[in-house]
């Protein structure tokens, strides 16, 4: 697309907005609703949310009018800001809500004086700003459910339709026993069904303490955080967190993990894609700009760029516990954004997978060739088990296949790589049946 | 301790062994139980653990004699093997288990040639390396859990006995309003009580899927995993982990989480132990090799260099998440050493933070005085409610406390810190209730 | 800024765009010069850029016509691209540069269908990001040398001024020994001047090899990059690093180095500006939304919180050079967001602590009131020197000065701490030399 | 190997000692030379030579008596120390040069006890154990760049040798052009040549700033500093830098490029060696404990778990920058460790590596077989640049070798992937260039 009026385009002259970032550096999530939903547009939405919560929260403990509480409510959903704007002026106080809410205070007295009163009233930065990114991580967290779901439901069709069909297991590289591809379809969704389990149990609590988390100047009031939780349709913390992260450190790592889990199904089909094994493809597999053969595995490449960014991102979170006193001087400012890049990455791994397994195509043929590729050496496990290992050794040390090597010694079906495949079955069953009873 | 003839003594010609590490750069853990338990020497028991465990299970499948089963276990008690001798041996095949079955082999068939057969039978060094692993995991887990327990009383009894301990609550370095130390304190515990639950919900799964997961050379019986858990006293896993590594990123995200949240405590003593500060010290605080009156908080910079450290070493266990294959060449193999780390530093903190806490000394008078070291501006957020934000800055600009300068202006009790607490009774309240609630 | 019309701003009923990123969770570079200079929109331009020096690069070795290449610069110049848009489409091929060739060819061969045909002709994508990567990066280590210069020119004159400001040294958070700021502003300096070293060392090369780095499709002239690079004022590669990555892994190292030397003062600044402390003030110090009293060290909250980040994603594109064969599928693409993080947090970091340390309030009555708190024992290694460390020892544990529990036992202004301050002067010195003879 | 009275052998009772490390979690460096000289022990050492090192500089600057530095020097060469003990009284001070240095002054004393008072005179545990670190990491460096000329030695062979035999290109996983082994292996050599430079390049200062830096106790003579990095062979820093932590930054971030470099060898060898590509072996491939026909390439995943891990330690050394004051309470403490690590592994990796390359079997029929795979497609950048995009996109799209599909559209040779090389010999040539020219 080319265009003379797009506002964030692009031109030499330079008159255009800077636009920090478009998803051009990230395409793995550049376009999705994840980036959308973690966007500074969102993460402002969320903080005037978080305003309105408070002041209706306040309203329902009669800690405020009820009409100071619609007056905020409506401001927030009507206020324009412009981010960039409102992110400069966070340099001042180190965090964007103090000029975020020297915003709606005015635009909530142009209204009505009195309700201007109760915007933010009691409250401190933290308590917007944490709660705010609870609900940005509720939305993007949902998004990679649901996108994990798709996945899953394509992983279980795949281990059903391709429990039989051979492929060779590889252990650091070379081949080892034979195996199917419907196991390592389900060894995928094994590993997606731990990450939803993770996600799932996450704790996605409001913040509500004030200045420093006694609550004292929203009246000492400590169920005043569980309406303020209920209108976010967030849960109710134990106790405020501006200074006991584990909330946070618990959620960069369950998305640590559903990246990684994604990135193990990409990784694997970047090794099956090779031009030398040739086992699975992309459906559209990604063009080069120079070599007209090539099909990259552009969907796989963009999800394992995505597992091998989050789990450092995920770092910084565990790290960012150690915040002094009752709010940290620097390790809580430097969450903001790798939270955000933990949540939109995933969300963009999890999209990208889904669509990349449901158009993955399976070529049985080329594993059965491969499986042949070593002249039966895919069962010399078997055959030193039957023979010892130094028949099966001296006998791996010809060329030529082992049945020839070996006629006579063994029965000719134990060289049938189809027979040598253990508890495949009743392993995919397992996983199939973990996946099918906790939808 | 100088002696002429200790074996792992240091000497400048060099003659004593090399000692690469027992402890020397990590005091945190030095001499401590969690060191002990994961030695090389508790690894190389816990694989012989393994080795044993699954001989003893095949032999309950009916998969192998009894009497086989009995001497290979004997062999796993008496065998001795030289870790270091094992550790060079272990470059050849890229894991320490080759070698390790290779001595067990032996030894066992000195005794019974027969029973030598069915050592390691059907599994890979995997099997034995992941299941010792989480053997390994368990014991160090434990003293983690244990210490963390003893560490929970003292907090619990700490945020009793000084519920009422007035102290400032400080935001980026900055008085903000007042609270007490028994908030705090019940802050650290809540931090405890969610790494506590962590730890208790992980899995510790043992690994037996044989060459590459499909149990083929061991009868393909799936249920011979479960027989070998039992053994072991582990979990039985869904399926074979060999590839699905998120047992391991959970356990290192887990105990990541758990050193923060201690180090979280010891980073608050030493910023509340400063000179200038000086509300809390260290019982015995560590001596200076140059200047004699100082008084370092020892403990405390051990268990915060530990949980600067372990989330870094966690990032990995979650990156080797991203295992090609069956098997990975490479990523697997990196998993070891920082396992190893998070679990003895991890644990090494939680005793150190145990000791800390427990010698902890609180020294009330001084929380009193800073509290009352900025002239009453402590309170200057009650102050703007009442006054106006605007006529509390004016007063703060002007030197003098500021109850001289809004003499008048509100009731006397108002400039009173203890009377601006909020909702501090009932926060220490509910995190006993937690810890109470759920021992 | 409350606007009904801004393209950017946020609203409820969502129709803005979605502004993925504008600075709002990373106020230490939002508005700033690196923020733009690493914008999405600057590495468009950056490609667009080395696609005219390929062009014009050709020219000159007399593999394409004169008019070709001005025809494709020309148009470089003036086509306008919507990154967004870009970014999506990247997703196909897993990068940008494949969708930004295309509609670079449709425009030039809009205008002259013969020139279009040497649009990109022989290179490959990384050729273009990689190079783009360069410049952007020369243009944002620039901006942070400049920055570099103007805190280090601060800080020289800090280190002069105040050469006899007397304070206390602090070691693990208690004072030790005295010495002055002006020597403490010259081991800040000392930390830039060796970042800026570091930074000035870089190897910022082109990248130029074709498909897989042998420029075949090139004309096989090694020559050409050297003109290329020419053409972009980058320096020429030795060979293509399409897969060699220590240019990135270096620059990445260097960024986080300067990115901790500038969050050392930043937390220095925090720590002496605690309510105990005092001793140093941010001229304009940050307000709080709950506290009118509070003067929060925002920028050294915003320097410090970069310095926590840069370590950790600059570690990223050191792991970034395992890349398999010719081109790594994933681990290159995982490069590119970091980088800029690295570059934009680096310079944003550097143009804040500039502003900090050019409006830093240097307070000396409090640095002097401080050094006396511990009743003489800021001496007490030279009393030990002096008397014996037990008879120090026994002095230290009474109540009040020292001088006073050892009157008479040494000469009165052995108490002095302004006479304790060892080679403080020449230290200084040193590092103002090294800093003047370095311009 | 297994024994009765190994004094470090493992055995299930547990009366043997716990070895907490003896490599057997880190093969890639157990038994080696980079092992033993970063082992407690040689820290142990390195720390005694410091002490006497210091008695020697006084010495020659007039301010001990050459007596009292010859017997400290004796006594530092011969006392016995046993590190576990020492590593577990280092838990009470924070640092083990504490009770090392009431170790040392009590068996000086014991000699001489005049001798006894200029032990560790004036100075602090900082300067001991940062300089002892400077030695342990130049000895450690020296290794690994000795191991690095070995490799390199061997790429450069490798380079000549292979210069013409062709091998496959491959991008993201797929076959791209032609290329030739030899340029393989000067990448390779590349790669080490820039880790070289940066190793030699380091800064490796020792450390005496007495206290806090200003050499109070040291006489406040900042020559001394000079005499006591002569005595050692290190370089003399600019001023202490008890809390300006470049040196130890930069370090970590040489010795993770070099792992990086060590580490692109390893994967790309693991990619070449897989069963389906073949092109490489290692020459005693590792054995697998289950199947006997695998040939496991046990040092490439050796070096590259080492490599996957280095980057993530060094990172704790970049961050370890954020030290307050002067010293830093956690972050200094937080280095030791993760730099052995560093120091041990890359040095392990080295040598690795250099047994790898010694050994590598190249298989250049498999090379050429590979090539052919696509049928002719592999030069389809070349036919696409005389036949046109679509022309090559319609052919690929057939069955069969390109040949047959544009039979008599090209001349014959525009297919022999040999005559496609581009620049590949030139290349070789710099990159061997390089090598020479810089011995």
């Amino acid at each position: 697309m080319s265009s003379e009026s797009s506002g964030a385009a692009a031109t030499a002259s330079g008159e255009g907005p800077a636009s920090p970032d478009t998803g051009l550096l990230a395409p793995v999530r550049a376009g999705t609703a994840a980036e959308a939903a973690t966007s500074d547009h969102a993460w402002l939405r969320a903080m005037l949310a978080a305003e309105a919560a408070l002041a209706r929260a306040q309203a329902r403990a009669g800690a405020a009018p009820q009409d100071a509480a619609r007056v905020i409510g409506r401001v927030t959903e009507t206020i324009t800001v412009d981010p960039a704007d409102l992110a400069r002026r966070a340099r001042q106080a180190a965090n964007p809500v103090v000029p975020l809410v020297a915003e709606l205070r005015r635009a909530v007295a142009a209204r009505d004086p009195e309700a201007a009163k109760h915007v933010h009233r009691g409250a401190t930065s933290q308590d917007i700003l944490d709660s705010a990114a609870m609900l940005v991580s509720r939305e993007a967290v949902g998004i990679t459910l649901s996108e994990l779901e798709r996945a899953m439901g394509t992983l279980a069709g795949l281990a059903e339709t391709h429990r039989h069909t051979l492929m060779a297991a590889r252990t650091l590289g070379q081949h080892a026993v034979p195996t199917t591809f419907g196991l390592r379809a389900a060894d995928w969704l094994a590993g997606l069904l731990h990450a939803r389990d993770r996600l799932r149990g996450l704790r996605l609590p409001a913040q509500l303490g004030g200045a420093a988390g006694t609550l004292a100047a929203l009246g000492g009031d400590p169920e005043l955080s569980h309406l303020f939780a209920e209108e976010l349709g967030l849960q109710a913390p134990l106790v405020p967190w501006h200074a006991e992260r584990s909330v946070v450190a618990e959620l960069g790592a369950a998305l640590a993990q559903t990246a990684g889990a994604l990135g193990k199904v990409a990784l694997d089909v970047i090794m099956l894609s090779q031009t030398e094994v040739g086992e699975v493809a992309e459906s559209s597999a990604g063009q080069s700009s120079a070599m007209p053969h090539k099909r990259n595995p552009a969907l796989s490449v963009l999800v394992r760029s995505a597992a091998l960014q989050v789990p450092v991102y995920a770092q910084l979170l565990t790290s960012a516990q150690l915040a002094e006193h009752e709010r940290a001087a620097g390790a809580w400012q430097a969450e903001w954004h790798p939270l955000r890049e933990c949540l939109r990455l995933t969300a963009g791994a999890a999209e990208t997978t889904a669509e990349l397994v449901g158009g993955l195509r399976i070529l049985p043929g080329r594993m059965r060739a491969n499986v042949g590729l070593t002249g039966d050496r895919i069962v010399s496990e078997r055959l030193a088990a039957l023979l010892g290992r130094d028949r099966v050794d001296l006998a791996s040390a010809q060329d030529g296949p082992l049945r020839q090597a070996l006629a006579g010694e063994v029965p000719a079906d134990v060289f049938d790589p189809a027979d040598y495949l253990g508890a495949a079955q009743a392993l995919i069953d397992r996983v199939l049946t973990a996946y099918r009873e906790q939808p």
